[in-house]
């Protein structure tokens, strides 16, 4: 079934890997929804990828950049801006922290890996918001998305510098939105996401109890990659055109819940 | 055009007065987008008002209901229910202080006045949650909504009690909304909207004002009853499932906007 | 050991019950301090009370009122201004939920209890504020304290109604802090405490179990009565004279710790 | 006068540069209320500075360190434990950004002074935590404190980079906050400040313009850089210990206001 919510628009999507990834559902929908978009990923990530697939099955170009380099960044954005002469949306999922992966505690933490996580996890979001504006790339009232996860606001062990990470993408969100609005209509958003079984969130050590968790404290449950995708695709509907400058909860309720009463039942027993 | 995104819904939209009402326009799209629904506004404000054309053109019923009185309440359930078995969403668009109409100072308030407001404008959402809740009423994933306004969060000089009755508003959302989930799925969540020159809004007192300010602060300017509609039906559609307990800005980017190039050069001359 | 850091102040502290009272904490920390003040509750609370044995300690009188009727509130000032001529601080330090007390569920409120709590717990800082205000009682720099809840801001079950009161009383501070500063820099906060083993927490279902849950989330577990009292001398001192209209969280970290490690521990196993 | 408030009390300040900075007064008044302290601040700093009376007036030792080289905050800390043996307070007051300076629009950053900036104004709130929790320098109950700015919730023309920094600073505060209240007791919060004339504030471009803002909108007009000091003397002060992990704003009730009266008056004329 479709709508028909996106027919017409063209776009790039960061960050689909493989099926678990919230950007391959997001790809897989927007395609349904009439998008035409160009696929992209770290040249690294498309080698063990199964990327190929995807872009057959939604008729898309994919262009490997590594999302900290303006020069591939460059090279994306001119393919691209050749087959579709302008775009309406960019989703931005990236993220990856080197002392998460190293097992490093955040009292402990390397800083030479610190700055490439940042790099890649929230500055990497500029510099693409940078190319698009420096080659005018953007359509009157196109919109930019990136995925967050509410660790910029409160702390869970385990996240660590990522948590600082997200807080730095979602003001990037914030001060670069201020000025697409101003230039040209453009909306620029981030989805906090409840925790989702990817590929990339099984890295997180105690994810799945961080997942447990969640689901317990949520009313309506963890939101999965599924439910993200349809999210996104209002996001880049003409309906929510004046949403901007927000970061966007999407967790079954589980940002504004204290505390459950499932969750109690473990405390009161 | 229609995308059918509430294609086989059905409702209650409460509040729509004149075609300057939200609830209005919300009513107007839903239709196109292939909603069923009641229209309901106090009895009072049926008397003045022209809704029976939008019941025409939509094919809705008017049942007048007083939103502070249960057994009003049951009355527009009961004839909702027989019509529809169950609904899929609600929309609370009420607000009034008599304070504010009376042009009485927020440190002169009248305590029976504010009592009054309070029901009108905050309660009556409870009331409203209750009577589905009790019997009933709700289909699983079904979506309430509920316009409130940022002066919950920051001081808005004139916005008086009404200030007061949006933060407690909003609370009911997060309260009711922890039930609901956990009841059967449904979602409750608010829109904070740009300041919006619909009648009620008229009554406050330096609203042209407002409106112009919020408009030079925000990046995409004010939102406008249209725009809510449109962001409302996002809201109803099954694309916002996992969305619950949010208080929801929908105002062109003014909430997270510090001050803007535009209301700076009033302070730089 | 004393600061002497009130030295000289005069106030009027609500609600002082028995010696867990977080406002009776306040009364002996402000007498050390080298505060003056009234000491005032409510008529039926001061038959069972021990009230008189801290008004001794500290020299203070009392003066029975209920802070919901204007009349009471009107002799309380009046006695006030009589032995103090004007006041530095105000402790309102009251909330009261009957259907919290009644056992009524959320989803099945009645709604004259609701109005009777709301009264109670929130307006009742309004009318103390509005008296204060007609009678010109504040002391320029004044500084006016009310006690406050998370549950404001996320649910919790079984804190009911009470959670929608008390983001009305932090309303209510920013609303009336707006114009008590452009009056005369008088400031009003409200501080949101830890869950506290007062003889009023005790009356909320499944209180010991949030406690023991709060206290598993905090890095510094939970604020006391006694940290509290603290927290509060430091806001009607001089030393805080630029902090107005804020919910100050005093709760250990609880408010932004999205889960601890040892809340996670009983999800690994 | 003196309370005597931190009577005992040992710490490093960082920032203080000449008598308008906010470590500077803190300096002072911590002095006043009974703290010894060393101070500290980047050697380029130092050279052009009139710190000297400033040590010499309070007692204290200057020690330069690079706030970004764990090589100097090594050899600072050990000349401060070999003095103190353990300390109980530490000030962040740093933050620079290059691409303000060089007067680059945030659209057009320089990714390599980006990144200087990121660890001068951020990071090197991490390396400071990191150094002293490698030493165990920190006293059971201290207190760490950084300087930040609204702009890391809202969006102020001119800010820059300095916004996403900022966000960034005050996520490490709560991810180190977490960690430090579990190994010993410590709290680490952030002081958001009205905007200050001091010398680096005047760096930023129509910065005049944001203080009479500022100004206008916060009923207690902005805090000043002593009004500021004496908040910093009761956050490091025993009376709030079970304040962690919090951004307060300090800040006149800007940060609450969504509108005053004073800057209404510009658009109705």
């Amino acid at each position: 079934m479709s709508y028909g919510l996106l027919k017409g628009k063209k776009g790039i999507i960061f960050g689909a890997l493989d099926s678990n990834s919230i950007a391959w559902k997001v790809a897989e929908l927007a395609h349904q929804e009439g998008a035409e978009f160009v696929l992209t990923n770290a040249p690294v990530a498309l080698r063990m990828g199964e990327l190929n697939g995807l872009a057959e099955k939604t008729g898309s170009d994919i262009v490997p950049a590594d999302a900290t380099s303006m020069e591939d960044l460059g090279k994306l954005f001119d393919h691209t801006l050749e087959k579709f002469e302008k775009i309406d949306f960019i989703l931005h999922s990236i993220g990856m922290s080197v002392n998460v992966r190293k097992g490093k505690e955040y009292t402990d933490i390397n800083y030479d890996w610190l700055m490439k996580g940042w790099d890649i996890s929230a500055v990497s979001f500029h510099k693409v918001m940078k190319t698009a504006w420096d080659k005018d790339a953007m359509n009157e009232w196109g919109s930019i998305l990136a995925l967050t996860y509410i660790a910029a606001q409160r702390t869970f062990p385990g996240y660590n510098d990522m948590a600082d990470n997200k807080a730095y993408l979602e003001s990037i969100a914030r001060s670069f939105g201020y000025e697409w609005g101003n230039k040209n209509k453009v909306r620029v958003n981030t989805i906090s996401q409840s925790p989702t079984l990817t590929t990339a969130g099984q890295g997180i050590k105690g994810f799945n109890g961080f997942v447990d968790f969640a689901k317990e404290m949520s009313p309506l449950g963890n939101a999965t990659a599924d439910d993200c995708a349809n999210y996104c695709i209002t996001l880049f509907s003409d309906l929510t055109k004046m949403v901007t400058m927000q970061n966007l909860f999407h967790d079954g309720g589980f940002s504004n819940v204290g505390v459950s009463e499932m969750v109690m039942n473990r405390f009161e027993k």
